[in-house]
């Protein structure tokens, strides 16, 4: 069943035959990110709203992807749209050695929600960027080279971030990484240390760390960097005491600590940032998509006032053209005024508690090609698997082409049933906007069953 | 003389109060770029229109640095601003991998007008991650390693990029730079070559480029990357033949030649690009500022028939959130068409041949502190001096503290006279909006004669 959209008379274009010399400029001279051009076939979409969007045939998805995991506050929401439009009246643009309105308080209503002390914003386009500087930031910091990050993570798409980053994306890139050692994060569900409980994996992972760091050399390592619970790589939630556990470690090694929140900051899962499910305070704290919904771009690093003093009186060598670029700051203004007004935040704790958590729990006891469920909030995974015994994935590691049939048949279930999912390798992550009403949610959970079914297909 | 600004009714808080408390939550929150933070004192701006700024005192400004040279077109065009308005009213947001109207227009508008058959746009946030993706196309493409950049050049400030970089914002990060080999361009009035003609010069920078390649080795480089015109480092005009060598010299070993048009591209130098003052076409140029004159943070790269086949049935390993952004992409649309109806480029090149250059050579003839004058369209360098016959610059090569004394006297008094001066070592570079009248440019001269008049008590 495809439901159908009843037009709202603001959509654009509707007709198909837009659609179709949107579709032609695109393969004539756009050029896609991590893709092959000429193996991709983009859907040319018309239009969004709350947490849905339209393509040019009329053809309506739930969007449980936030785009890239992003629009944390939905498609096109009234008063971020009224203060874009007010802000681009205004000043749309100015230079970043300036004081400036919108970026002055920006950084304040970022500050007052960052936790501890992280009370200095750097203000970048976006999240592999916030990442580069933070690693700079740490770098000189100490005075020391190198930076320590976990396999079965993302941090963005530029040399440095890329080479940081964990998963296959940054092979290309990667002719040795000089300065990047990377480590094993705790991940039960598949873990690298042979643990059978949570206790033991959370143990096991952190004297690997500590290992790690006595045969690198404690004063080698400028920096480790983890995201609070890792996105893209499978949103593993670590275990109760790792990060604390990682935290006492940089204190007793003089390591800064760099928490990545780029995805899973600003109310994705059910707290401001990941970090307050916790209880911990990074030294640096990257932050970029959710804190504007993405509307305009947007990144920044959150700084400690011991890492800030570093840069006093001493200039901080590194910079960018378009640093607190006031649109996208009063994006940013409009958006966390929003999510506080409106509960945004309460309502992703609560709807990823009543709802969401207990319907994919669901989903599992039913669908045998669901072997694990993981999250909290509305940041979710489901991880598929030919054989809930073994564990082996749907899909092997990093496969391409045919050997991803399973995982292409789920997602094409999904779209019939007017769900755009998120996919990636062999799971689907459930990340809706954090405004997603439990109607909606519902919806999403039933189109996932049917998907879940034709996953079945292939487990043995 | 300060002018004063007849307050327009739009101007949002022009009271000094609300200036104070701008400047307040700066200082506590904003982590600026390139800074000391404790050394520097932001001027907070109220507000901008056209050609000029003003602070909260009601102070205006003639901008003759558009910004950090973005605002090709000035602050708020009435007509770029409406198509942000109504893109946010629409669709101010939308992941990557689909195809989107203003996305698909902004690239086609692009594609139209970069030289040769740089038809494919890959859509970055600004500058400096356009030259991080060049710089990884370009190692793909070719299998090799290595990147040649020039000294006296600026390529963005994340990792990759500021190590390509040839200006000394690079040194705090480079710890040897693996993989990049820096070079002399062509400068004669600083010749590295004992060059005493432009013919001379260009003909041994050409030399010396080849027995650079010949001593690397060509098989190992990858790229060689040029800002067409050098803009942070100095406005040097490349003689003419030395980039029509640099292609030859490309093409013969296989390496791919991207022009970094960042700075100046998009109507700067009165030519959409200026590599069009050269009829050069690389394999791959860089672009952002001027293609939406910062209204929406945007960048991209603009690649050739050949680079993109490359990817065509490979994936191009990288990307980004915001590859695209609707937002910016409408931006970039509205800009390109208002430059095209309004003669932009024309008027930039018609004024800088027939006021700005002429009026800028009779201040050299005026002012001992001139060293030497350069420059196109809305791109221009005084070069200044202590003394004109030793070309002795008037602070030394990347002086801090007292020893910027005599180019912050000069600052001093030009802000004095209303006019914001960019500034940048021993240099002042003009490079006003593409938009600016012939009577705004005489107003921004005759102060430039006031302040030259305060550099010409520190030569000798
Ligand atoms: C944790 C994390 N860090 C960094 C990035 C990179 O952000 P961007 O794509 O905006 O550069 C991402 C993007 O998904 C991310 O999830
Ligand atoms: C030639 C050139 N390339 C790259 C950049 C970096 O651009 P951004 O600051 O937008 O990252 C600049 C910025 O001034 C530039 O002038």
């Amino acid at each position: 069943m495809i439901p159908q959209l009843p037009q709202p008379p603001q959509l654009p274009h509707p007709d198909p035959g837009t659609g179709a010399a949107v579709k032609a400029a695109d393969r004539a001279h756009v050029f896609h990110s991590w893709s092959a051009q000429e193996l991709i076939d983009p859907l040319a979409v018309a239009g969004a709203e709350g947490s849905y969007f339209w393509d040019y045939d009329g053809r309506r998805y739930l969007d449980f992807t936030s785009g890239l995991v992003f629009t944390n506050i939905g498609y096109q929401h009234p008063k971020v749209v009224a203060a874009i439009q007010e802000q681009a009246g205004r000043m749309t643009t100015f230079a970043p050695a300036f004081a400036i309105e919108a970026r002055s308080e920006a950084a304040r209503l970022i500050a007052e929600r960052t936790p501890g002390d992280l009370d200095k914003i750097f203000f970048t386009n976006a999240g592999a960027d916030a990442v580069e500087h933070a690693v700079r930031m740490a770098r000189l910091h100490t005075g020391r080279p190198k930076i320590l990050s976990a396999y079965r993570s993302y941090h963005g798409g530029t040399q440095q971030a890329v080479n940081i980053t964990g998963d296959p994306r940054r092979w290309a890139s990667d002719s040795g990484s000089a300065g990047v050692v990377r480590f094993w994060a705790p991940f039960l569900y598949r873990s690298r240390f042979y643990a059978e409980t949570e206790e033991q994996e959370c143990a096991r992972a952190l004297e690997h760390l500590e290992t790690t760091i006595a045969f690198e050399g404690p004063d080698t390592i400028a920096a480790i960097i983890l995201e609070t619970i890792p996105g893209t790589a499978g949103i593993m939630v670590p275990p109760p005491g790792y990060l604390a556990g990682v935290r006492e470690i940089c204190d007793r090694h003089g390591i800064v600590f760099v928490l990545d929140e780029v995805m899973a900051g600003f109310g994705r899962t059910g707290t401001w940032f990941a970090a307050d499910l916790f209880g911990v305070v990074p030294d640096l704290m990257t932050f970029a998509k959710g804190v504007n919904s993405g509307y305009v771009p947007l990144g920044g690093v959150a700084i400690s006032e011991r890492i800030a003093a570093t840069f006093a009186r001493r200039p901080y060598p590194g910079g960018l053209t378009y640093s607190g670029h006031p649109l996208a700051c009063a994006a940013a203004v409009a958006t966390i005024n929003v999510m506080a007004e409106e509960g945004v935040v309460e309502n992703a704790a609560g709807l990823g508690a009543r709802v969401i958590g207990p319907g994919l729990r669901d989903l599992a006891a039913r669908h045998p090609s669901v072997g694990e469920v993981r999250g909290v909030g509305m940041f979710w995974a489901l991880d598929l698997v030919r054989n809930r015994e073994t564990r082996e994935p749907l899909v092997p590691y990093n496969a391409s082409g045919e050997a991803t049939a399973p995982m292409a048949a789920f997602a094409a279930a999904a779209k019939e049933n007017g769900l755009w999912p998120f996919v990636n390798m062999n799971r689907t992550h459930v990340v809706p906007p954090c405004t997603l009403t439990e109607e909606e949610a519902k919806e999403g959970l039933a189109a996932l069953d049917a998907a879940l079914t034709v996953a079945d297909g292939y487990t043995e």
